[in-house]
């Protein structure tokens, strides 16, 4: 029986401002990304949000950014690769700490950390290597057939192979910039179906119409407004329908 | 035979700014409170101080601050106890992060929080739940005497119990503030052998002539100058001169 | 004929952030205090809200606060009287540079530091000279019969005596602290009528029923929330119905 | 007679944070460059950096840089021309209202802010947008024939070519980037020699035996310890006594 882990961003409120409709969503994911303070989150909102994925009995991961709150991680930062893995084992190590158990199960990276990474071997293997200096047996969420999973490979560190639902890909396997007219896919029927057909045929059609060849163990969604939300409802009574087992990687 | 342990603070270098001579000090002290990267230290320089430490056998212990890197975490500020255990709990876990072991031996807060806690009891009881939520076997390091002493054995957590050898203090425990006057011991002889007095003794004179009771297990010293370490030598000379075990709590 | 100003703190949104519905209230008010990004607000939001409030010709105003993003600028923080003239120094010659006159109408301080400096004669007098040092016609923003009051008029600063149409008030002038269960007004027929009414009596009711004399320049109100917004209006036009004149200071 | 101004970047401390012989290197510069809060610089820095370069008589300029202190701002960030336009408007109106006079004499970017739009039209312009927003009698300080000085010719903005004394040059005018073995000049007498000869011949050449024309109105010098003040003195000394003026644009 196919199955596939759903995953979403967390606690990515700060002080006064509010972001992200964290408790409408997680009843429908099975893996929580929580903000570590660098581009989202601060202390209060990681105990509080860590405390509702924990009631939620989903998997605790950590989600570190660049330094940049003002850009919300979100703006690439030439950072080098031994700054990643300090700055992901600081995170991860912070974000461990409000865990009942002091434990984690996954780490992804955020945004622009995220993409760098994709496509930047070394920042990659810097940013596996913080993540096993702090607990080697946490599972790296990376985007599918990228340098995060070559690197993850290499350092022997478990991986998770994330897909998207809502983006097109290249024929490379990376995801069509946001920037780009095609990067979405719009329409919420076409994203489900296509998500379906990825896991069970372990393959995704590139805008170009080459075949690409996956493996995917992890699908991304997203809480940060009641359309999104409504949306993770879907795909996930879809893919419940569609036989494939909707649980953690 | 007596004993006592020689803690200094140290990593409170930021980004391109250096500060504090950690490497000449190490050698003379056995234990180190690390900067956390709120009030002072970046992932990198935590990263660096971390395996020096390890490298000289120390007690490794977080450094915890108040958000203020801007006034070095030594302005007051009107956190509530929630807030300081969820800023202590997340310093601690990122700090913890870095060691080769995952495990930290203490925590003593910083600046301005520990002196707004040594006389707060709900702040530092806040500041001691944070602690033992990460692990409930660091010792706390706080003022002798003092609310973080009593918070610490009220949630049952270890403590260690801090003296100065460069301060004076006030008939109630608490240290003369530092815009008094007499605040400081300004000559090092008055200061060592006050220092051995108190470890022997296990009280101390007060400014106005009483004598108060002490149980000191840590004396805190500083590496921030050459005169400074200069005089953690001549402390750790003396202290064993004296026949005082100088090790770790 | 009695006239007074409504003024609004606005540009409160920070990045990814959104707060407050700055939009909707500018029509209704009179005076905009545009926060300078240290407890809130960030260049590009800063550029936008002084380009939204030069559009509704309200008068342009700074808000600084302490530097505090995580606590809003809420929590006090002790900070110098130098140290207060220095960061409103900062904050009002930032954002007047996104004014397209390169000048300001008023600076009002934000939360903690103008609660502080209403009671700190000191820390007042420090906001005073910072704003003084900028540009001596800009008309300080003070709680009315406050400190910052009277360090304006002994620094020869223009001011502005401000008064809250939702807040009681204790016999020595100052607002009932939030803490305490009647620091609200939380009627709003109540508070539009004696708005009205401290603005032709030229005097409130403490909460202890003693009278305090008052001369009330501006109203502060909020936009942050469609209820708040729906009171900007109707207390605009109760206060027009009433006769008042309502324009800047 | 020919002329030249000798520019250096101050008042690069933060908190508690020391960086910078900036009273021992003013009395042989003719222009400040002051850091403004974003990669180095506080407001109380900023204040205190201001008066001693008046007291100095040299030419008063903002240093604005990018958002990341941990980084010294000499991380590429990937901003867009209206952040830039915008975080300079921001930081160039923070610094003059520590001016005495509300006015500044010119703006120099710093860092990665500098190189980046030293190459990218399209982000130098907004820069120069946003020095022209706040005083469009601002001269903006950019690498000698880079896309900065080409951007203040389209706006209209004036401008100062800067050269270098102690970097070597590729063919198209642009630095030896840092991490390449030739990328400083590391002797000083041939720096001294080579500046001199820049202002002469107004040209210099290029690590490929290229002549580059320039025409060099500053030549950036640094205060950042002993060696880098002898320098300034040694390099000022040698342009008075090559008969070159030396005094700001």
């Amino acid at each position: 029986m196919a199955k596939i882990d759903l995953n979403c961003d967390l606690g990515e409120s700060f002080g006064r401002y509010t972001l992200g409709l964290d408790a409408e969503v997680l009843p429908y994911v099975t893996s929580a990304n929580i903000a570590c303070g660098f581009h989202a989150g601060d202390p209060t909102v990681m105990a509080s949000t860590v405390a509702l994925a924990e009631k939620n009995h989903v998997a605790l991961g950590a989600h570190p950014g660049l330094p940049d709150l003002m850009g919300f991680g979100r703006r690439k930062m030439q950072i080098t690769p031994a700054e990643a893995k300090d700055y992901v084992q600081y995170q991860v190590g912070a974000l461990a700490a409000f865990s009942q158990t002091g434990k984690l199960h996954h780490v992804k990276p955020h945004g622009a950390l995220y993409n760098m990474a994709a496509k930047d071997y070394d920042l990659a293997r810097g940013i596996c290597l913080g993540i096993k200096a702090v607990d080697p047996t946490l599972i790296l969420f990376g985007l599918a057939n990228s340098q995060l999973i070559k690197a993850a490979q290499d350092v022997n560190l478990p991986y998770a192979q994330e897909i998207f639902a809502d983006r097109n890909y290249l024929a490379d396997g990376s995801l069509v910039p946001r920037s780009q007219p095609n990067a979405m896919v719009t329409d919420e029927e076409t994203a489900v179906k296509r998500t379906i057909a990825m896991i069970e045929s372990q393959s995704v059609t590139a805008v170009d119409g080459q075949k690409i060849a996956l493996k995917p163990d992890s699908v991304c969604v997203h809480g940060d407004g009641a359309k999104a939300v409504a949306f993770v409802q879907k795909i996930h009574a879809a893919l419940l329908a569609a036989g494939i087992d909707v649980k953690a990687v």
